[in-house]
């Protein structure tokens, strides 16, 4: 576990951010509280995001031209869902600042290796990164600086990417009070697949299975939510476009999790089928120890 | 909806609550605290917990002897795993005074139908309930006077039971806050196997999935357990005998949507394996939609 630094001169001279919504915009605040980039450059796809930006006032220029947004910064950060990554790389190529630092924030680390590393200009640093931190909310207006405060960024470099560019993403992050692990992408998509994909994808699920009832039965699902789906329902009320890049961008690990989980709930329905009080018990009382475990870890 | 009313004179004048745990210790301290009932007689099987509701003070008697506990009160309410009922009932129906009121708090509503009516006796009125609330903690130290405030109360009395039993029961629950809805037994089993039992048993499940991983991934789930997993592990942490109970006594409701759900999860792998994007989004955004009307109907 890294120690975050105190505060100090700016990591980056000029940071560009691309994709405002709930991680850029977050990003943006965070910079500019922490004095980790002089300069923070916002760009979004959308005229009514970038018009948002300009009124929220967090980042000190806005502009809605990927390619003039990304001149002459030192930094730039791609904040856009997985699936959209390949095009904008596409476009910005180009324009990127010899020796500059191309990093991300994407959900998947192979899917973004794959199509992003090959439209890396030489001379430019391609360090993706994941922080492992957000809410149910979107947009640019549901940011906030303490996001990533004491949560993980994970760091995936390229074999053999400059140690300095690493050193400089992991020092931005830790800047932001998170903590930093470098880790091979493989080994990402797999802890991801576990920790966040599928259990997105059981919450999604629910919440379709739930809906599929008669009409009667819909009304008093939502009328007596207990807690447990409630739960599942905020999980569920994350962003559209994202988890749909995720699934498709992670199908490997995400579908062999499913895969395993799947077993594991087809042997929890036989007890109950046949009555097994011994094996249902063993079940609750590993999710006990499991939740004990994040607990000593502060991750609860 | 109905509306909780103002304080008044006490519902009942001696409440006898057995088993002190996360729910018999809140129904306690909220019965003193707004007055619903003159005296409030707790009863443990655990004489670790009796001490334990002794030094609380939250009961004006502890008594372990539950024929004796029983004794005298107006109201009885059976607040132990489901699995306990009908040995509890066996035992103190003798001792039951005549025009007192049976009740309990189970999650499951024809197993205690099933296990308890016919060993109430002539006189006697049952009037089974539920409230929908609970935490992920256990035991009589967990327990809180305002837990049942703004939440639903099912109440489930068997066809003619006496009106006033029944108004007696929910004026109860409405004192400690609770709306009150009176439901048919098969109805609300149905209804909790979507809204709490399904959702428990995949929680429970998806962390024994994690635990079964490689040693070097497991310790990886849990130092990165993004939001998630995080979320199911709360949900996974609670009361394994209760759970056990609940699955193996709702088992025809929760084995069904159990199914429907497994339908639905394999066809998301589907469409994940075969990249149809559409059908991703589709199901994201249904979530989104529960979530939302979760939010106008203020469950959430």
């Amino acid at each position: 576990m890294s120690e975050p630094p105190a505060a100090g001169p700016p990591v980056f001279a000029r940071l560009t951010l691309i994709g405002i919504g709930l991680i850029g915009s977050s990003v943006a605040r965070a910079a500019r509280e922490t004095g980790a980039a002089a300069e923070i450059i916002a760009c979004d796809g959308s005229a009514a995001v970038c018009a948002r930006v300009a009124e929220l006032g967090i980042a000190d220029v806005v502009e809605p031209d990927v390619r003039l947004a990304v001149a002459g910064a030192d930094c730039v950060m791609l904040c856009v869902p997985v699936g959209a990554m390949a095009e904008i790389a596409a476009t910005i190529a180009p324009c990127l600042a010899p020796g500059a630092v191309l990093t991300d924030v994407g959900s998947t680390k192979i899917s973004v290796m794959r199509d992003v590393g090959p439209l890396v200009p030489a001379g430019v640093h391609f360090v993706p990164g994941h922080p492992l931190a957000g809410t149910e909310f979107s947009g640019p207006d549901s940011g906030f600086a303490s996001l990533f405060e004491g949560r993980w960024t994970l760091v995936v470099p390229p074999a053999g990417t400059d140690r300095d560019a690493v050193d400089r993403v992991s020092a931005l992050w830790q800047r932001f009070g998170a903590m930093v692990e470098v880790m091979e992408p493989a080994h990402h998509d797999r802890v991801l697949a576990i920790v966040s994909h599928l259990p997105h994808l059981l919450a999604f699920t629910i919440c379709g299975t739930a809906d599929d009832l008669a009409d009667e039965t819909r009304q008093e699902v939502l009328r007596f939510a207990a807690s447990g789906f409630r739960d599942f329902t905020r999980i569920a009320a994350s962003d559209p476009t994202m988890w749909r890049d995720i699934f498709l961008n992670n199908r490997e690990a995400l579908l062999e999790m499913l895969a395993r989980f799947t077993e594991d709930a087809q042997a929890m329905a036989r007890a109950i089928r046949w009555g097994d009080a011994a094996y249902i018990e063993d079940k609750v009382m590993r999710g006990r120890k499991i939740r004990r475990s994040l607990i000593d870890l502060k991750q609860a």
